[in-house]
C-alpha cells in the first residue's frame, strides 16, 4: 500500500529541490581540466535543448518575449521622437520603467498590474501633495517642514506595508500598495527640492499612464494570451484526465482481458497525477481572469470562481484515484488463493460498470465545457454508475462481519506503512544532523562534566 | 470512506475562492439606506479585528512594517541633508525606489533581491554602454545610431524576457532579469540625450548600491527575521504535529478507554492537516535561506535542501494519516457484530504499540531538531514500532484469503466513492453552465434546422 495523494503531486514540480542539492554532492571533484572544452560544449547543447523545449511546450512564450521587446521599442520611439519627448519631459524614463514592470504573460495580469499602477500613482500623488500643503500650513521653517514630511513618510509607509499582510489586499492590490509607497515617498521627498510640485506630479502621472496604455494595447492587440481561456481549458483537461484513468481501469482491471500482471508501467495509472498539482495555477489564473474584459465566448463577469470549485472537486477525485491505484497494483501483484470467488466476481463486474459509466459521464462533461454547451440534464451514464455503486455497496454490506475485519485490517496495514515512513523520516533527520553538524549530545554531556570538575 | 489527502489541504488556504464568490450572491439587495452608518461601523470594527489578529498572529509583521518606514526615512534623510544630496545628484530617487522594492519580510529575501538588483544594474549598465559604443562606431548619423540602439533594446529585452521562463533562472534570478531589462533600456535610451553617459550610469549605480546597503543594514540589524530559522522551526513543528496525531490515536482508538464514539470532533484527528499544505512555504523559505549569511546556529552553507526532503517525507506521512483517520472514523461509527474477535484484538494491540512507539520516536526527532543535537542512533522506540509493524503484517498475512477479499472490497468501496464525487462534479459543471450561460444544445440544433430551412 503506497501513501496516497499529496506526496505524488510534489514530485512533479520541484525544481528548487533539485537545484539546491549541491551540498550533498561535494565530492565529485578531481576534475580533469583538459576536458573543459568538451564540458562547456555539452552544457551549451543542453541549455539550447532546454530553451527549445520551453519554446516548443508553449510557443506563446516566444510571442510574449517579442511583445515585451515591442512595447519597449514603442516607448523608446516615443522617447526619441523629439516633439513627443518635449511634452513628456525628463520623466520619459517613467514610461520605460512602467513597461518593464507591468508587462505580464496574460492579458489579465497585465491589466491588473497596469490599473494597480495607474490608480496607486494617482492616489499617492494626491495624498503626497496634500501632505506637502499640510506641512507648509502647519509649520513655518523649512527644516521643520521637511522633518514633518519625513514623519509622514515613515507612518504612511509603515501602515501601507502592514496592509500587505491582509490576505484580501495581498491577493488583489499587492503591487498597487508597493507603487503607492514608492510614489508617496518620491513626491513627498522631492517636494522640498522642486518648486513647482504640481506640474511635476502631473507630468509623471501622465507618463506612467502613457506607459500603461502602451502595455495594455500591446498585450491585447498582439497575440493576446487570455488567462480566462487558459483557466477554461485547464478545467476541461482535468475532466479528461480523470476520465482517462477510469477508462484504463475498465479495460485493464475489470474487463474481459483483466488481471494483467504489469499494471505499474501503464500510463493510465498516472493520468490523474497532474490534476493533483493544479491548485496554484488555477488560483492565480482565476485572480487575474477577473480583470479581463469581454473576449471570445467569455463575458466580463464570467463566473470564474466556479472553475475553482470545480477544480477542488476534481482534485478530491484524483486523490481518491491515487488510493485506488495503489490498491489495484497490490491486488494484481499478489498471488493469493482465490477466496470467496463469487463475491469477487460480483464486485469486479460492478466495478467495471462503475468505471465505464463514470468515464463516459466525465467525457460528456469535458466536451460540454470545451464547447460551452449545457450538458444534458438527464445523464444516463451517471445514473447507471450510481446504480452500480449502490449495488456494490449492498453486496459489501451483506457480509457485515467481513466488512469490520476489512476495516481493521486496513487500519493495521496503513499504520504499518506509517511506521516505515517514520523510519525514512528518521534517516532523513540523521542525514540533516550529519550535514548540518548538529551537536553530539554525548560529547556535550562530557563537556559539562569536565566543566563541573575543573 | 472520505477522499484522502489533497482536498483537505485546500480548505485551509483559499482566501481567493471566498473573495471572489460574489457572482453567486447577487440577490442580497433591497438595502435599507438608513442602516448605512451601522453597517459602516460594523465593517470598521471587523476590519480592526482582522488587523489586530494579523498583528497578534505574528508580531514580527508589525516590526517589518516599521522597518520599511525606517529604511525610507533614512533614505529621505540622505536626500534632505544637502551635502550628501549633492553627491547623489538628482538620481537620489533611485535610492528611494530601491528601498521600496527591495525590502522584504525575511533577511534572505531582502539580500537576494538587493544582490540581484545591484548585480543586474552593474551588468546592464556595462552592456548598455558597450551597445552605445558599438552603435557610435558602426554608424555615423545620429538617426541611424538611435535606430540601432532601439534594435538592441528590442532583441536584448526579448531574449531576457524569454530567459525568465527557464525554471532555474525563474527560481533565483527572476527579479534580477527584470532589473536588467529595465536598466539596459533606460541607459541605452538615455544615451542619445545625455552627453556624459559614463558619469550618469556611475552615479545611478552608486545610488542604487547605497539604497541596497541601507536595506541590508536595516533588515539585518533591526529585529532580523531569518528565513532559515523559520524553515528550521517549521520542520520541528511538522514532526510534532505528526506525533500528536499518533498519540491521539493511541489514547482514543487503541488504548484501554478506546472505542469512544465521537472521534470526529477530536483535535488530534486534524493535527496532521496543516502539514499537508506546507510545501509552498517550505520551498520559498528554502530558496531565500540559501542567501542568508552565518547567523545563530546556522552556517552560511547550512544544508537547507535537506529540510525540503524531510518536508516531503512528512507530507507523505500526513497523507497516509489522512487515509487512516477516515477509516478510523468509519470503524468507530459502525455498528457491526463482532466478527473474528481474536484477530481484531490482536491487531488492535499491535496498532496501539505502533502508534505509541512511533509517536515517541517522532517526539525525539523533533526535540533533536529543535535543540540541534544528533538524535541517538539506537532508537529503541523506532525498533519497537518496526517490530510491531512486522508482527501486524504477519497476523494479517496468516489469513491470505481474507486479505484478498479485503483488497477487492476496498477497491469496490473506493470506486463507489468516486462515483459520488463525479456526481458532485456534474452538479458543479451544471452550475457553471447556468451561471456562464452556456449554449443550450437543443436550441442550437433547432437554430441549425431553421437555418437549413430558410
Amino acid at each position: 500500500m503506497e501513501a496516497p495523494a499529496a506526496a505524488a503531486a510534489e514530485s512533479s514540480n520541484n525544481t528548487n529541490t533539485n537545484g539546491g542539492g549541491a551540498e550533498d554532492e561535494g565530492n565529485t571533484g578531481g576534475s580533469s581540466w583538459w576536458r573543459l572544452p568538451e564540458r562547456v560544449w555539452l552544457s551549451a547543447v543542453r541549455s539550447a535543448e532546454t530553451v527549445a523545449r520551453i519554446a516548443r511546450d508553449d510557443p506563446r512564450r516566444v510571442a510574449h518575449s517579442l511583445k515585451v521587446g515591442l512595447a519597449l521599442t514603442l516607448v523608446s520611439v516615443v522617447y526619441y521622437v523629439t516633439p513627443l519627448f518635449n511634452s513628456f519631459g525628463g520623466s520619459a524614463m517613467w514610461a520605460v520603467l512602467t513597461v518593464v514592470v507591468v508587462m505580464e504573460f496574460t492579458v489579465g495580469a497585465t491589466l491588473s498590474k497596469g490599473l494597480n499602477r495607474a490608480l496607486a500613482t494617482l492616489v499617492a500623488s494626491s495624498l503626497a501633495i496634500g501632505a506637502y500643503k499640510v506641512a507648509s500650513l502647519v509649520v513655518r521653517s523649512e527644516e521643520a517642514e521637511s522633518i514633518l514630511l519625513v514623519v509622514f513618510v515613515f507612518f504612511i509607509a509603515s501602515a501601507a506595508t502592514f496592509s500587505r499582510f491582509i490576505p484580501e489586499i495581498k491577493a488583489r492590490f499587492d503591487y498597487g500598495v508597493s507603487i503607492f509607497i514608492l510614489t508617496f515617498s518620491l513626491v513627498a521627498v522631492s517636494s522640498y527640492r522642486v518648486e513647482e510640485l504640481m506640474p511635476l506630479a502631473l507630468q509623471r502621472t501622465t507618463t506612467i499612464f502613457a506607459g500603461v496604455a502602451i502595455c495594455h494595447c500591446t498585450t491585447i492587440l498582439v497575440c493576446p494570451v487570455w488567462a480566462g481561456e487558459d483557466l477554461h481549458k485547464l478545467a476541461a483537461n482535468n475532466l479528461d484526465k480523470l476520465a482517462e484513468f477510469l477508462e484504463g481501469m475498465e479495460i485493464e482491471c475489470f474487463g474481459e482481458n483483466a488481471r494483467s500482471k504489469n499494471l505499474e508501467g501503464k500510463n493510465f495509472l498516472h493520468a490523474y497525477k497532474s490534476v493533483l498539482s493544479t491548485k496554484d495555477k488555477e488560483d492565480s489564473l482565476c485572480t487575474v481572469a477577473k480583470w479581463e474584459p469581454f473576449h471570445g465566448k467569455f463575458r466580463f463577469r464570467h463566473p470564474w470562481s466556479q472553475y475553482q470549485k470545480l477544480g477542488t472537486l476534481c482534485r478530491q477525485c484524483a486523490s481518491t484515484m491515487e488510493a485506488l491505484a495503489s490498491y489495484v497494483v497490490i491486488l494484481t501483484k499478489s498471488q493469493y488463493p482465490e477466496a470467496n470467488p463469487e463475491l469477487c466476481l460480483k464486485v469486479q463486474t460492478t466495478c467495471g460498470q462503475m468505471s465505464l459509466h463514470s468515464a463516459r459521464a466525465l467525457r460528456e462533461l469535458s466536451s460540454a465545457v470545451r464547447s460551452m454547451t449545457t450538458p444534458s440534464s438527464a445523464n444516463n451514464d451517471l445514473s447507471a454508475a450510481m446504480k452500480a455503486a449502490n449495488s456494490c455497496r449492498n453486496e459489501l454490506l451483506e457480509d457485515a462481519a467481513q466488512l469490520q475485519v476489512m476495516h481493521i485490517a486496513v487500519i493495521g496495514s496503513l499504520l504499518s506503512d506509517l511506521v516505515m515512513q517514520i523510519n525514512e523520516i528518521t534517516e532523513s533527520v540523521h542525514n540533516l544532523a550529519r550535514l548540518a553538524r548538529f551537536k553530539d549530545p554525548e560529547k556535550t554531556r562530557n563537556d559539562v562534566v569536565i566543566n563541573v570538575k575543573t
